[in-house]
């Protein structure tokens, strides 16, 4: 508590965390330039998500003949479609983030790079999404199917920063407020090659139908958002916190 | 004082709220993971509204031919009225958001979803404010009907958000600060139906007349800015703040 | 000194303003919810001034024919000055704003909706600099000087919501930190008026000559930014900080 | 300590640096009003940042006639190419201003320009970005020459504005905090001078051989992420803190 305090005079963002970023050698790496401040990582990171999340509606473009605007709107359902399974996947990746982060103490160089590419898939999302919704409304089968896997090539490759991201904190124990145990990431490790797996198999589904693997697209965010908080309320066992 | 100083150290941003977040049982629930800091909600909630408020420029699109710059910024009149609408509107649901937060202690996984769904409702907003201007600009009668409909539609999933929260803070006081009790929120449900009522009113008269329903819905949010405060200045009765 | 290691213990985002905000009254009016935080206030306009200064480069699109990409770069060039002019603007106006919120302890509604005024001058800036660069590029000598005055008005928009602001908060000593007297509003009031003046007069030059005026609407920013730092420094007297 | 503890009473924000701002001269400046507090810069151009690597995205544009989605996309590899490159460029400018601002103490009116020509030269940078993709996927070899060689040039305008924060902060030891020596600022001057030499460099190549220079150009922000480390990393003495 002694400890605790004298950081939070000297620097009231280490503890925006769950109160819990009293690791003394990570404060002491954060000083002396070797770390870098989790929290400002942090902050950048929640903004190029709610602008990415935000610049989604860019795709949701409307061009229309007179007396035709009901007929467009109608027309246009796979645009909500791919928008909406963006939207969701936006949201459960801040949630995650945000999780992840309430459990890291520090940044090294390592975790920025992995981070960052985290956000390249985030921020490239808008892309897909498009051809996605390009493709459901003026391609035929070869387009749909085309536009499904690349969007779910995507998001398999925003699965992979997510691994890199959690093998890495399972392999760097420093990194980690007191009371989070490496055996956490590797659950989370688990949890992000699951991702994995599943888009792989969106991948595969989208080569047999096209219309089946978009509902499983915009399903899979939902699922992710239900269970991972299902996942930890049931399984994990939590490192009650120290003192508090 | 002495409890608030201990939080205060620990975690200066339970404080931003208007310096009322000492609530023990929803500082020791975020403490063990169980809760989401209102802070950082609220801090991503700021950026996306900031965001989406900043984006609907982008409706105002020019082209115009050699010669007719004025007659074409005079023509598009309809755009620039949607656009003050929208942005009325995005500037007001920030302001709620603010209130409501600053009434809010600790965000569970329910608030969260309710707080993207709302999220969802505003950050699509540029598209029906796109359809709107596309349609008083281009269209026919009837396309400016489906166009009012289509956005005040849109602004009632809005008001429909706005009504998930503030009954879900109504059901889990656990979640609130100290100093408000649960029927302020019964109070702002019943202002989120009034607005649910307004905005389906504003869907009638759209079919009837489209303009006088695009008049109706640049003024609602002029209304509710006003009358929220009105409301919140003289009829409601609120609970001084403990001992401050 | 001791009050004020109170108060930033209950809510540290409170000194967020150079250190000053130790207005008792405006303290204990924020925790009674008459007024609002001017941190959060400043917060969420921060991120639509930076939203809307990176936004502007979308004004500068490029479609080119093969073999001409050169040329089409350089038969650009007045796109570029109304970038130019635009980013210089809207910087000059982040640095006022920053200005005037370390002056600021609290705000309430009047406030609010004058700041919300500003920042909608301030968002709507990308559409009259796109009708500039246009003009300018593909319009006939008309055209160029109704989009000089189009562009000369949205900013003398600007200059009435910063009159507006300074005025109210003139008026308001309430809502100042103790170091700072409303006298130093009357002054900023000036400067606002000054302003609305020389874009006035741009307008008068614009429909005698818009390529002068479109150099003078480049120039204004600039020479703001310029002479705002030697008007503070050179003729006003600062009550000394009561105590530091 | 004592000292420490003062300062973070009176803006927590001053500490969100590593820890170190505790420059009293610099502080003592703040409270005065001849300097502007560095956390508000740093968070505003935090902001633009993240919004500028965001808006990347929207030089993905995408439009397919039926049955030629997949052939659309692979044609576009420019594109993406180019897209990576200005990601990478602007992620490892964020880490550099980052480090940058842990040095800082606090920001007067020459370094704010200074950082706000930095924020320019970011915030246009979808432009050359979409020159850039545009000429290598529509134009001959003499516009993929001028798009090249317009990319550089708008890289080296980067460049320069590194230099001329780095020479500032030089010449500005008041503004650093205690721990930093000028000369660390010497040291990031010549690192910002071997940045304009490559570049300029890669507008030499792209007069030989424009395909070159694009794989030069995406190259050189993964060199400078990964030597700025190592430079750091192995050459550098750092002062160590004071007493921490």
């Amino acid at each position: 508590m002694q400890r605790k305090g004298r950081l939070g005079t000297m620097d009231p963002y280490e503890h925006a965390g769950a109160g819990d970023a009293d690791d003394d050698a990570a404060a002491a790496g954060v000083k002396r330039g070797r770390f870098y401040e989790s929290s400002r990582v942090e902050g950048f990171s929640d903004n190029v998500l709610a602008v990415a999340i935000t610049l989604l509606v860019l795709d949701l473009t409307f061009r229309s003949s007179p007396g035709h605007v009901l007929a467009d709107l109608l027309r246009q359902w796979p645009a909500y479609l791919a928008y909406l399974a963006s939207f969701g996947l936006v949201g459960v990746i801040w949630v995650n983030h945000h999780q992840m982060f309430t459990r890291i103490a520090a940044v090294d160089t390592g975790l920025l790079w992995r981070n960052l590419a985290l956000l390249l898939t985030v921020s490239v999302l808008p892309f897909p999404t498009a051809v996605l919704s390009n493709a459901f409304q003026h391609g035929n089968r070869f387009d749909e199917r085309t536009a499904s896997v690349f969007y779910a090539l995507a998001v398999t490759l925003d699965s992979a920063a997510w691994l890199a991201l959690y093998h890495y904190l399972f392999m760097n124990e420093r990194l980690l407020t007191r009371r989070v145990s490496p055996a956490f990431f590797a659950g989370e490790r688990r949890r992000a090659l699951l991702g994995i797996a599943s888009y792989l198999l969106a991948i595969l589904i989208a080569l047999w139908d096209p219309a089946v693997s978009l509902v499983i697209l915009c399903a899979l965010p939902v699922f992710y958002g239900v269970t991972s908080e299902g996942w930890r309320g049931l399984r994990r066992r939590r490192k009650p916190p120290p003192s508090s």
